[in-house]
């Protein structure tokens, strides 16, 4: 049942594929920047409506522009299995971050039409609008707004680093873009799956050429803000000074000490450091910095987030300081069916695969709370990620292509 | 022979002119913000030069942008008496660090005029470039140029946060300035007098109006930079991280160590302090900081700053560091017979004086090896200094200025 529609994988079409939409914000170096609702990515957008065409599947968006390419014979209205990702980029991307999903579910798509199958449930191929987040903060926003994680208004208004909001960036792209229909956002799905590559370096470290992913780990940002007293260099006695760069310091020392676990699971990062009045002989006044904290383990995640403002207050010394908590995802685990039917479309087709999990977050995050989702990893080498010299194997991406094709052969084929 | 040009200081216009001064780069807060090049320093500027127009004193420049105001009846060539300071500011500056001895310089030679003496030696009030040194580092710019203890081309070249070259901030503030004669650097001068406040409390603490500075601290400034490399915050393990803001945290505080000492006599600020790429979701692989570093004794500065980069070094785990010394001025004793003149003015104008140290550096710093230099001191109020709250009471500034007249009344007028 699964060797058909995996043998029909057009393992050419897909990589020749990969490197065509690739042209879409090429960068001189190798990579791709193809910022969210751009001109580049509405190029891409139209480069995939055409070969969903010459598939027979029909193009469909929403109000926030994430890409449906549907395969129906029925009911227009009855609720699809998804299969998808994203195909912006980060400014300095690769390839394959995203573009990569997509491809593959609608090479899947072909592969059970040229076994041919029919759809016994829809399935609708789909690219989830600005997954990176680099133009408009925060990311995953199609798919947050698709399932009704973010209220609409709210994304809509959101602006770009050049202050133009997703609202007119929404208008700017659709003018760009042939005139398909606009379906409503929060529609219900039976599935939602989702290939990508890893990010990390786990398969490539066992090498196995795929990854069912078990979950994703959760995530808690903090901006923690140091208040001391500004201070002339050459005069303030130690004794009298508020410096908050060396609280600040001692913060982040104690903040890494208390994430330092024996597992190195835990991820903590202070990415973003800003001092003011920032001038070689005036004591600082103030820091503000940011936290990334995330772990797989809910418990430990709590835990470890709720101790970090005691953490900084326990090292301010003479500094004031405000911690506030921007942004709270507990970790999530993937449907258990649908990452068990992944498995054994693997196995079945004599593809190697291991559970791993997520360290980055992707779309499916949005779609796991309204309908049965799991996600597949290949290897990308040496776990290199939003960068120009992002590279994957032929032979694992036919690999993912097979096994998409296979659980949807099984699932909601006949 | 004191009393006629001290009693001829006219202490309302002082008050008025330094509260007048005040208003190029008002900040909202009350305090200045007025960068060394800046256009609001090319108003002050302006102004200062229609002061000096009224009293007949002749405006110069030079190459690095210093401010000569010349009370002259004679030999244009002749070397003058240079008394003054400077007019920049910290962002988060007040209004009298600086200006008061530019503006008391200006009422000290208005009030010899007023008192009917004619100049022995010709007497320049003088605004020094960039003694601050928050926009082009290191400070005291102007001061070391004219004194020939740094290159003038390299002067030129160095560039400010936004990128923008001191040749070429130069260029766009005589632009706006009216079109003044230019005259050489390294010029000789037959002594330098600076008025100040004290930017710290013993003259407060004793209830003393003025002091007679014996000498500054010395002061060796370095950059370091922190390099190791960029990675995401939500799939790098920690064990094979570069932090370069962790590794500069543990940097910072194992130089707060080094400085530590019990007399408390160490000046040890880290100002400045630049992360890259500064996104709260990268693992920071740059950082550059600054480091100030002041003690009144060569050789216990000699001996902590030798030890900087060893300090660095030993805490910097995975990262690379490059340390700079960005300049080195050894402690310094002011000229014994100016000194003994302004005590000796203070006394026969009634006015309690005493010794004190100056743990600022002061473009009198860059004059003392090229001409007898000395400096007194007006108490402001907590000692607080590159602050908007920076504060200095009415009668210490005429007495300031009191001083200055009868000082200059004995050593160059007649």
């Amino acid at each position: 049942m699964h060797a058909a529609p995996a043998a029909a994988v057009d393992a050419d079409r897909l990589w020749q594929r990969l490197h065509a939409l690739a042209r879409h914000g090429a960068r001189e170096d190798g990579g791709v920047d193809r910022p969210a609702l751009s001109a580049e990515e509405a190029d891409a957008k139209r480069t995939l409506i055409g070969w969903g065409a010459e598939a027979g599947l029909l193009p469909f968006t929403d109000a926030l522009g994430n890409l449906f390419l549907r395969w129906d014979a029925g009911d227009i209205a009855a609720p699809a299995a998804l299969v998808g990702s994203h195909i912006d980029s980060q400014p300095t991307g690769g390839k394959y971050d995203g573009a990569y999903g997509v491809l593959a579910a609608l090479e899947a798509v072909q592969a059970l039409q040229a076994a041919g199958m029919r759809p016994r449930i829809p399935v609708e191929v789909v690219a989830w609008t600005n997954e990176e987040g680099s133009r408009f903060a925060p990311g995953m926003m199609g798919s947050a707004g698709f399932a009704g994680a973010r209220d609409t208004a709210e994304i809509l208004a959101r602006r770009d680093a050049a202050g133009i909001a997703v609202a007119d960036a929404l208008a700017a792209q659709r003018a760009l873009l042939p005139d398909i229909p606009e379906r409503p956002l929060r529609r219900p799905a039976t599935l939602f799956l989702e290939a990508h590559i890893e990010q990390a370096t786990v398969l490539e470290t066992h090498g196995i050429p795929l990854g069912i992913v078990t979950g994703m780990q959760g995530k808690r940002t903090f901006r923690v803000e140091v208040t001391g007293e500004a201070a002339h260099a050459g005069t303030a006695p130690r004794a009298g000074r508020r410096d908050a760069l060396l609280a600040a310091a001692r913060m982040a020392l104690a903040l890494e000490a208390l994430t330092t676990d024996a597992e190195d699971l835990v991820r903590f990062t202070i990415g973003r450091f800003d001092v003011a009045p920032n001038a070689p002989s005036v004591v600082p006044d103030r820091v503000a910095f940011s936290i990334d904290l995330r772990h797989p383990e809910a418990a430990m995640l709590t835990r470890l987030g709720d101790a970090v403002a005691a953490t900084c207050a326990e090292v301010a010394g003479p500094c004031e300081i405000a911690v506030a908590e921007l942004s709270a995802a507990m970790p999530q685990r993937f449907h258990a069916g649908l990452r068990s039917a992944l498995a054994q479309a693997a196995t079945s087709l004599g593809i190697a695969s291991m559970p791993v999990a997520s360290a980055a977050g992707h779309d499916a995050r949005f779609l796991e709370p309204i309908c049965p989702t799991a996600m597949l990893f290949i290897p990308c080498r040496g776990g290199i990620t939003h960068h120009p010299a992002e590279s994957i194997e032929p032979a694992h991406a036919t690999a993912g292509a097979q096994v998409l094709a296979a659980t949807l052969a099984q699932l909601v084929a006949a």
